[in-house]
């Protein structure tokens, strides 16, 4: 599985090598060229994210083409939420390939500092309070969905004659595997959106206020996968009728939610099929289509490297210690992802066996891998997390005073992809 | 319930209600005598924890009061990671009554900050790196407990003759409820301190390199109450082993994990029946007794205040929407401790009923409370999450850039107890 020379696109390598990810000759981790393990010693040893800023690009344009197959009319917002690092946000506004989907009044001003314009911005966030509502005052430009009646009630006395989306909610959900925690629409209510037995109301008040609704949003995806796409056609179509219903809807906002693999179990989404689904559906209705991914564009772009500092077995267990925890990237500990440890040099040391990874935080919980199968590795290594672009520094918090970290966007190196 | 007349000691007021911590005449809530909700106003209604000082050097001097009656030399280390807001430290380093536990570098170099001198200092840490014990090699004075072989190895070789702790995991652990997440013992291998087969190999490798070692440290609980001091005695019980086994123990420190109710159903921790277990236990052995809780020190000491800035029907939920999220109090979305929001004012209008109690951030699991009893709030109040005091602020995060918020250390005001 880690044999350095064997991976990549042949089938033999491990399932998350890539062109731009994968072992070089010499057995080390590279990304987009650069050599990870390298870097982190360069940079010292201390937490360290990488992000290739050419994956991004690929990602956004894969995006791009497969909505272009519907034949509709269509935009991108990326949910910046899923990563905000300056160069980061920068070199996405740079790629001119997207917008922004904002949820907060700071992500807003801070996607206009990267260079967003007003025109660029979705804005669709939830217990919308007054003081956010002044920040939109002041922005009459941006493309705001209200989720509540309570919003379009505020929104519409402080901003009367306002184009608005209504962020609907189907009822319905579709996430990675079954996680309780994920679950955006599904049988419980959500505090998510309008649903169809509000939608009456929510338009009328909208009339009343002077607002015109010219868009329907939902987002009700997580990291959702080929064996999701059945639920999401239902949902797909079920929001439609919310589109008849208002009539007069230009534009169409599918939100995020579009997965990755995980584990090599895991298949990619078929960015065709689900193109096809929205196709289907909002093809002969003719409306703009809209999509606001986060961790589809980021996530599989950024890795984490960690130096092992512990390497000890306790009892029957072989324990890793690394020099970040769960602090630096939640996902793995309390949202119950898979998380893959990969050493940044593929020394064939030994035969792998199973350890347990552990963090530096003083918690129980503080462990990010157990059981996975590694090959021996010694205290001073360097061990990268993979899929680490989204959600992670983003979310990450000074727990323990242990929150440092640096991250860095990488350009393709002279060669790299070769 | 939430009869405002009615609360405090007599036993007819709310579950958490304490003379520092009512709804006063005028049903207003207060903390040290301050009225929270207008104060959360005159700040301009954006999120704000609350501290009363008094409430943290009466919950010290409570340990201390229950360890002086066994007769024990005894010391108190607070548990810093629960909560490092400067002025609460600075506040608790003036009231003398405690040292600091740290578990990082930089926890470490704060706590020199405030005030505390090395020798104040005790520092047990996991998964560490030789760049922090370079750290701990600068500050001879710090009372550094070892939690694996490597730890000593690498220890040794950089301050030989050094006098070390040694941190060891009994293999069994007391939390709050059964929550997997919070176990630190028990029965699976957890990647903290040293078990019993490797105990030998430690004092060996601590001899090897000149350390002397005089400390034992356990810290294998979260949270306990009565229900579990018959665990917490198995514990304390398994433990004295390796204080035997040791020879030459001068000091043993017993961790926090001392637990607060959360629900109207928990009893209080009795800290004479705990001081009890102790002084069963190393009463006989003559050894100085250490301590070091976080949370039960500040956490009922601290109130946090959010707006309610949507009031609305959802199908057959009630939602209240807040102007803040789990980014700032991790407890109740990923730890699935229970979280009691209390109306800043207990204004009679009309009877309680069920309410689902929503953040602000986009996420499905950002819910404090579902089906919650709550007097009819309207928009505009605000709304009070007690037991905020640890593990909140400490542990927040920009998540969604929401992760502004304001903290404040209050004093009693004249007449305030009374
Ligand atoms: C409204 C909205 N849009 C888009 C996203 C991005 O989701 P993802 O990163 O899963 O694509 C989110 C995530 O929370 C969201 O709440
Ligand atoms: C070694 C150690 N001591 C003390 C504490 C404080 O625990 P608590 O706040 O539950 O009392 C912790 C918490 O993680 C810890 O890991």
């Amino acid at each position: 599985m880690l044999n350095a020379a064997a991976s990549g696109e042949d089938g033999e390598g491990p399932w998350w090598a890539r062109p731009d990810l994968r072992f070089n000759a010499d057995g080390e981790l590279t990304l987009a060229g650069h050599r990870l393990g390298e870097m982190a010693a360069a940079h010292g040893g201390s937490p360290i994210f990488f992000y290739n800023a050419e994956r991004v690009r690929s990602k956004l344009e894969m995006v791009h083409g497969a909505l272009r197959r519907t034949g509709l009319a269509h935009r991108v917002f990326y949910a910046m939420k899923a990563n905000r690092f300056t160069p980061l946000l920068t070199y996405i506004r740079l790629t001119g390939l997207c917008g922004i989907d904002a949820c907060s009044p700071r992500e807003l001003e801070f996607a206009l500092a990267c260079g967003f314009e007003e025109s660029d911005l979705s804005y669709t966030a939830t217990s919308v309070s007054n003081e956010d509502i002044e920040v939109l005052a002041r922005h009459p430009g941006v493309l705001v969905n209200c989720d509540s009646l309570s919003t379009i009630r505020r929104l519409g006395a402080r901003c009367p004659g306002r184009d608005i989306g209504l962020r609907v909610n189907p009822g319905k959900g579709v996430a990675y595997g079954d996680n309780r925690l994920l679950q955006y629409g599904g049988r419980k209510t959500t505090k998510f959106g309008i649903y169809r037995e509000h939608f009456d109301e929510a338009l009328e008040l909208a009339m009343e206020y002077g607002l015109r609704v010219s868009r329907i949003h939902f987002h009700v995806g997580i990291g959702y996968l080929p064996p999701q796409l059945p639920m999401w056609e239902e949902v797909v179509g079920d929001c439609a009728w919310f589109v008849d219903h208002a009539g007069g809807i230009e534009s169409v906002n599918l939100g995020g939610g579009l997965g990755l693999p995980h584990v090599a179990a895991d298949r990619p989404l078929d960015l065709a099929a689900w193109a096809g689904v929205i196709e289907r559906h909002f093809g002969p209705r003719g409306v703009e289509v809209c999509v606001e991914p986060g961790d589809f564009i980021v996530k599989d772009s950024g890795v984490l490297v960690l130096q092992v500092n512990t390497v000890e077995r306790k009892r029957q267990t072989d324990f890793i210690g690394v020099n970040g925890g769960f602090n630096l990237a939640v996902e793995p500990f309390f949202y119950g992802l898979p998380c893959e440890p990969v050493p940044a040099r593929a020394e064939p040391r030994g035969a792998p066996r199973p350890v347990t990874i552990a963090g530096n935080i003083n918690e129980a919980l503080d462990v990010w891998a157990d059981g996975v199968l590694l090959p021996p590795l010694e205290e001073g290594d360097y061990l990268a997390f993979i899929n680490a672009g989204g959600y992670a520094s983003a979310m990450s918090s000074d727990h323990c005073m242990r929150g440092q970290f640096s991250e860095r966007l990488l350009f393709p190196r002279h060669g790299a992809q070769a």
